[in-house]
């Protein structure tokens, strides 16, 4: 195994991004600064600008536009998590304390609206007509998919469905750092429909384990009980799968048979029978499926340092807390 | 009198902007779809898309490019407003029920987002990147805005301050509309500035109205109490007005004092000081002399109905309910 992770050649990159995105509160309301700082201060591991900068370097973009491009994704990122925390009355993200959790709805409302318009600027900055475009679509794509997942009635949902659900929360917005990276670059249209076919492999396989770790990860390390997706009535790969294979378990005829949710007693049984199966199992090979996809989309890139981190980046996805 | 209204050169295309703006949740969720066509049934006079189509048309702008261009502005207005009464806990906005008022909160802030995502695709659709980047700042500037507002101490603001936020909340937008209908018109840089100061001094005058209005307006017109901004702590002209002619009131020398809020019975007395005296009229004159100052800019304009008319609407709008 290679020491390098696939963070180290961007890392210089990654502390101007993270700069140039506290300052993009400087001429607002102090309060407003305040937000932007403890949002951005409470951290994430920056996957996406990273996957920005690394396909950018790679293919040549020029640095600036690719700093500028990477902030607005990360910002865009940042303000759909205020509104969703805020929807969910979530009180913790990433054992921090959400906006939500300290600021009034109103204020938490107004903070994302100018977290979003600040990313649209920077996004137009790239000066890139397409891009901006496309910035606005992704943006639609995510916001129309959580409105589909409040109105959606709990309980099975097809593969087709989860598909488009995890397209619109995870995988649109992935897809986007690697094609508009593609297209703020001197390329043609063979590499700019790889790097978008990459990000669209990523970002499924992203969110596959994400749905996996929670029914196998560690409840003090994700900060959830085991299991919530399906204690909630979400339907993701997992449980998909386990349903599949399992159409004589009673709690999933039960499923089946339309109970929008389960009891907790047969939801917790499930959860337990979903973690001891097979099911976990055919999960990750389906995300791993997805990388090799990803990683063979890199075959035509520039030989170097960034497609060397892109395809680590792309295998760190699926062996996260395994 | 003209019997033509500034609606008069317009009226077909704003038909369009209507529909165009309808089909914009056409591939979005039914929930989605069927709350855009509420907030567009509850209407509204559509005076920016108005103001859009007539600086476009009297500068030759494209045809489709404008009609987008004004759904595109009308479609950012409806979202701040979305936002805004969920903010304030409106539940009437022009006689009818708010979004908030029958959806989740949830819903709402989405619907919200989907607003702004497809007010940006179509700004983005307009193929000039300094209007994008205009659309992003303005977005900024209202968010901003309101934000200040939320965290504004009560009671005594500066003329400046109250300029500030005027300008923030209404006159930025009001801007935008006839200086982002120029951008996209074959014209020169001097056209530009002149509908650039012409929607800004417009936009001024707009809100000093309204503010006027709070006042003098009838309750069961404008549904909420008479001077209701004063109530509830908001210092706007007329009341800055009154506050510089009449220093010995003990009114307000309590307001002056560093009150936050008047006890109700005290800023009810106020409110009817403030209506019985010149304050209202002087108010109003600023007002006109913004007009006055907005068709100034029109001078160098192409004669034709669309200069009448955007003369006529600057006029309207100091001539409203008085």
């Amino acid at each position: 195994m290679s020491t390098v992770t696939f963070f180290t050649p961007v890392q210089e990159d990654i502390q101007e991004v993270e700069a140039f995105m506290r300052r993009q509160a400087d001429d607002a309301h102090p309060e407003m600064k305040a937000a932007l700082a403890h949002l951005l201060a409470a951290g994430g591991k920056r996957i996406r600008p990273t996957l920005v900068l690394l396909t950018g370097k790679m293919l040549g973009a020029p640095h600036d536009k690719l700093v500028t491009l990477a902030a607005a994704i990360e910002l865009l990122h940042t303000a759909t998590l205020v509104h969703d925390d805020l929807i969910d009355g979530s009180l913790l993200r990433r054992g921090n304390p959400t906006l939500n959790a300290q600021w009034s709805p109103a204020a938490t409302v107004l903070t994302g609206d100018f977290t979003f318009a600040r990313a649209a600027k920077l996004a137009a900055d790239t000066d890139n007509l397409e891009l901006m475009k496309l910035f606005a679509e992704t943006l639609a794509t995510i916001v129309n998919g959580e409105l589909t997942q409040l109105f959606a009635s709990k309980g099975f949902v097809s593969r087709e469905n989860y598909f488009e659900r995890i397209y619109a929360k995870t995988g649109s917005l992935i897809k986007m750092c690697s094609q508009s990276a593609a297209m703020i670059s001197p390329t043609g249209p063979e590499t700019l429909a790889a790097m978008e076919n990459y990000g669209y492999h990523l970002g499924l396989a992203f969110q596959i384990v994400d749905d996996i770790l929670d029914f196998t990860g560690d409840q003090s390390e994700i900060g959830k009980p085991v299991g919530s997706d399906l204690l909630q009535g979400l339907i993701t790969l997992p449980a998909l799968n386990y349903i599949e294979t399992h159409p004589d378990d009673p709690d999933v005829a039960c499923l089946l048979g339309g109970n929008a949710l389960l009891e907790p007693e047969r939801a917790e049984r499930l959860v337990q029978s979903i973690r001891a199966s097979q099911a976990i199992d055919l999960s990750l090979k389906e995300a791993r499926q997805f990388i090799d996809q990803a990683i063979g989309y890199l075959a035509g890139m520039p030989a170097g340092i960034e497609k060397q981190a892109l395809e680590e980046l792309a295998r760190y996805t699926v062996s996260r807390r395994f």
